[in-house]
């Protein structure tokens, strides 16, 4: 190749490369908002709720299901500081957002031993559970 | 360049764009993945839960708030067909899941005249509603 030729052969395989990385990211971004999904929404009381340790040890509990791969998204979190209404609930003290692809990504966590094991070492910790399990329209 | 040169140009090309395109891709997922967003989750209990049409219209009103430009994800849902569980709650009729950046997106969306038309459409539909707000921690 001539100088000329290559200069022109680097740019356009960083065009078409270029090219390829927005359309996969594209792609990837897509699949996200129009893929029907099962979100598990979890919320958990402590028994001490004043407790900055029992939480911290459910908090570091929810962290470890982040492994089990039937996940596709995960927030673990805390009461936000929105607006006080009546119809906000935010007397828990953390909760568990998870998005699944389907009925049996749900079913995989409920019975992976990563759940399993979090159950035994953490549901010592709470006294209430409330799980809300909604399905994409 | 010869020919074999160039064949050994075009493959390090390649194999260096595909890397490009891999961390980019990388980097949107762990971007998405490590950002604190704070999850607003709203369920709804129809006055006439057996309405096929009332929940329709309902579903109708949360769609249209997907124009609201400060909302990252939305996902409107329904009870999902998951084992039934004494501390899941299927009750309700249906349910909005968005995810905002901050407290000022979810702000922005509340006071959003998209949100209060909704409000105004379709609020004689429900007769209760029950709202988590949860900041990833």
């Amino acid at each position: 190749m001539k100088k000329q030729s290559r200069r022109k052969f680097i740019a356009s395989a960083v065009a078409l490369t270029a090219g390829v990385a927005v359309s996969a990211n594209s792609f990837t971004t897509m699949e996200t908002k129009d893929k029907k999904q099962l979100a598990h929404h979890v919320f958990f009381w402590l028994k001490n709720p004043g407790s900055t340790e029992d939480l911290k040890k459910l908090l570091d509990g929810l962290r470890s299901l982040e492994k089990i791969e039937s996940i596709r998204a995960l927030h673990i979190g805390v009461p936000a500081k929105t607006e006080v209404r009546p119809v906000i609930d935010a007397s828990y003290s953390a909760s568990e957002l998870m998005l699944f692809d389907d009925l049996d990504g749900q079913l995989i966590y409920q019975e992976h031993p990563i759940h399993k094991k979090f159950v035994a070492d953490c549901s010592h910790l709470w006294e209430k559970v409330l799980v809300y399990d909604a399905m994409d329209v």
